[in-house]
């Protein structure tokens, strides 16, 4: 299959490099042309702008930052939608806002281009193993068709409903960890400060009402998951300035919605203080630190 | 064994009840003597105190409403230490501040009693059938011999470390409950006002990161979760007046131990906030009402 | 003086009146035609886009409703700056982010124009009377030019620094507003539920530490202030919306620049709530309701 | 007059010093006896116990830490009630909950015995220079008899209903004292990362709807207000672990009151977050550094 694949960053460019193994030819680009090399000499072809990747493609597939990204690939004089042909399925994969997706999926449409959104979840590391959970928002016919290619970058392939849905389902999800991650580190920290044994505690929640994926299998407290970031020192999870992005989408995306989302928005500002603090790129599981008494 | 039972409510009357289904002896007392009669006729012995209910028993159990009750139970001149044998086992099941248990065990240490504090969770329909989990702060030695006894009232007796640590085990389980049902409700009221069915959201959030017990097995969104109250009008659960008990009694811990709970704090206002509109008796995964448009 | 006024929506249309009142000639344009006639009638030349307004004109001000109309009207084909003369002074009466302005700036002075930054408090009263505040961000030279204009639209007028600076100024001051109101609400409430008089109340803090605007002028408990929006059904004031409206701002900014606000974000939550029960339309003050048991 | 004044600490000492130089008689009581010489030097009789100093005496006035000291030295065996005579006044000055001053005077009317409390504002400084704010809960006849002594140790003798009302009318206070510093400090820490001067920023929020003696009196940031603590290094104000105190007793009021204190209790927690780094000893208006970027 010919795919134009847009956007080699620290998720794409693992990403893409999936889609080639798989025995896909692959159309590149990229702002930064860093990458081009590597790409070359994997057999995909360079390309001087999205206009130009998209032409002859047989589907196209972004994966971007930021919303301004995805505006910009899509609909500049040289994005996507001057390339396309008419009929080619096109999935963005960036995580952002669910109306920016509406609102390229509604131009896109004029011209008789159907879009998906399929945000990702699995971070670098399922990028790499091709590991990576897709939510995807798309009819029927699309995510059917979308549905095979997925599966070449990730193994769990999730049909969320309509264009905007797999955002929406990413950003519920992610404000839900946010809120459980700070709410564990509370407990956690309470506990101890009150005098019961972390690990006590921690088999305790598990087995409980307050058990989730932030106590059972990535437990902010040192030591209690050996397998999580905070037993080696907070590195090589999900970083908490990509949580504190999500809490910003869900906040806004809620703003929007005329939606209150009370602890959502406490803890954004949470990890905006930590952000502040330069804690920035540690796992964002190291949130408990804000509660625990400085050594 | 010859038990003293101090404390027949809603919760202690079931599992005096169920004592004596075992087999057991039981001496009673309550300050509402309504229940004497019911419990004269299952062959209890109906004593006019704490004190005298204490007396010649070989283990004292209370379960009473709030610390000061325990403490007046305990330490008045009719109650429990004036009249329990030295070296007889004791067990406070009452949901109260891990502190006061601590002052009992102290007063209680000095005239050769040793206590521990086993904090329920399951409801009043866990203590009728007898399936109560026992979160337990005890000596291994009085556990040991707490552990059959606590077994016929329930099925999970857990061994939390030394007396008080019961309560802090609850009370933190029960921070982290009360803050993720919060976030679940925000999650949930947040991706139906942004469009996306609220089965299907469910059901990505509960194979994701945001998977926890408030959403996997107590949603609060009516018809997710077939056996949650949601789908019953959020009657027959955990009272939203008991949750916020819990959360105060945690915020206060929490103060006394000079450890800040953000979250904590605001979803316990939260919970004040309905309570205060007259809906602190359903189910407390009502909160999600809070965050939906009214019809 | 020939000034170009776009936008005459609720604050527009009288500000632009007392400009013609006070002996200016205006060229003015609104998306809405609907009061052109009143314009018309009033001496004022109608045009048809702000481009054209823009032309021949020795002074241009707009005020729009938020940041998407401010970027079309200036930098849209048929945009301010495409009729601008070169070196025309121009101000923008927006109540917007800092950032959008600043962008318009830059755009302007790639052709010469300097653009200064005024939004206004006041209300819609304070324009009728010409009575408004201008918080205005300028070089010294600019505000030099525009402060005799502005006088002839409010009464005080104050130079904030340079562009940007007057939303900033303006956003900072309603951030703290809507706390505050908040905080007055909680400490009001919670005083009557204490058992103190409510009136008794208001005197005290406004004679001690925690006397504020939104206790000694604003009181948003009915009867305290005579004169205020609460002695009045919570009618004619400054509306919760606009109120959540500035809260957005102030929180997007704040995400922008990477600053924490944590009291705000809550306050704005809650305004969110009270807007989502239909309760936006009353005056900001009405947040107290949210505290009080319902009757 | 002969008046009885227990609890000489670091309020109690310089109200009794003053007491004894406008002519009084004093039988004084501590539970630390190093203050007694130096009262014994000033003519004062040291006493054995509350009881003890309370005899004879025709005037009896507390100022102790915590509600615990209040309850004891009034009800002990040893306590005040022991020793005063029927129709004494008498005035608890401590800041405490209502509650509890509430529960002391009912078993003080029991004997005949009618008291007040009155809370003061000032701090140490005013308690030398007798310049303290007192909030008075009293019977109009109490009052009238209190207000002449009370008036040699302060200035501003404010009568606020029954007892307790000076309890609830200081807690009120403070909460939005609290909420308000924090506040202005995420108004001006905003508006310093925005690029607005700050002291420019200060007299716009001053002359407009976000003035409070926070920012006109007292302003967090260094240099605006001259003769503020932020102005000497957070020195020599009052101290971050008092207003942590008294959000304490706001909250649990709050608590037993059923009333919901939102933005209250986030403050709380942030007090608590700057008091378990260490820094609760710096003053309140410290907690802007929590939004500073660290140096």
């Amino acid at each position: 299959m010919k795919i134009a694949f847009i956007g080699l960053g620290n998720m794409g460019a693992p990403m893409a490099r999936n889609l080639l193994l798989a025995g896909n030819k692959l159309n590149v680009f990229d702002v930064n042309p860093g990458v081009f090399k590597e790409f070359a000499e994997l057999g995909a072809t360079v390309t001087g702008s999205p206009r130009e990747a998209a032409q002859g493609a047989e589907l196209v597939i972004t994966m971007l930052p930021a919303a301004a990204h995805v505006r910009s690939v899509w609909l500049n004089e040289d994005g996507v939608l001057a390339g396309i042909g008419k009929g080619v399925p096109a999935v963005d994969c960036s995580t952002i806002d669910p109306q920016t997706i509406r609102d390229v999926a509604a131009a896109a449409a004029k011209q008789g281009v159907v879009i998906a959104d399929a945000p990702v979840s699995g971070g670098t590391g399922g990028a790499g193993a091709g590991t990576l959970t897709f939510m995807v928002g798309a009819t029927p016919e699309l995510f059917a068709t979308l549905q095979p290619v997925l599966a070449q970058m990730g193994r769990n392939i999730v049909h969320c409903g309509d264009v905007g849905t797999g955002q929406i389902a990413k950003i519920c999800n992610n404000l839900l960890l946010g809120i459980s991650m700070v709410g564990v580190s509370e407990a956690m920290a309470l506990g101890d400060a009150l005098g019961i044994d972390t690990q006590v505690l921690a088999g305790i929640i598990n087995s409980s009402t307050g058990r989730c994926w932030s106590s059972d299998t990535y437990n902010p407290w040192p030591g209690v998951i050996e397998t999580a970031p905070s037993s080696r020192g907070y590195t090589g999870g999900f970083g908490a300035d990509l949580m504190l992005k999500d809490l910003g989408l869900a906040t806004e995306a809620a703003r929007q919605a005329k939606q209150p989302v009370i602890l959502g928005a406490v803890a954004q500002q949470l990890y905006q203080s930590m952000s502040q603090r330069g804690e920035g790129g540690q796992d964002f599981s190291a949130i408990i630190n804000s509660y625990r008494k400085p050594k």
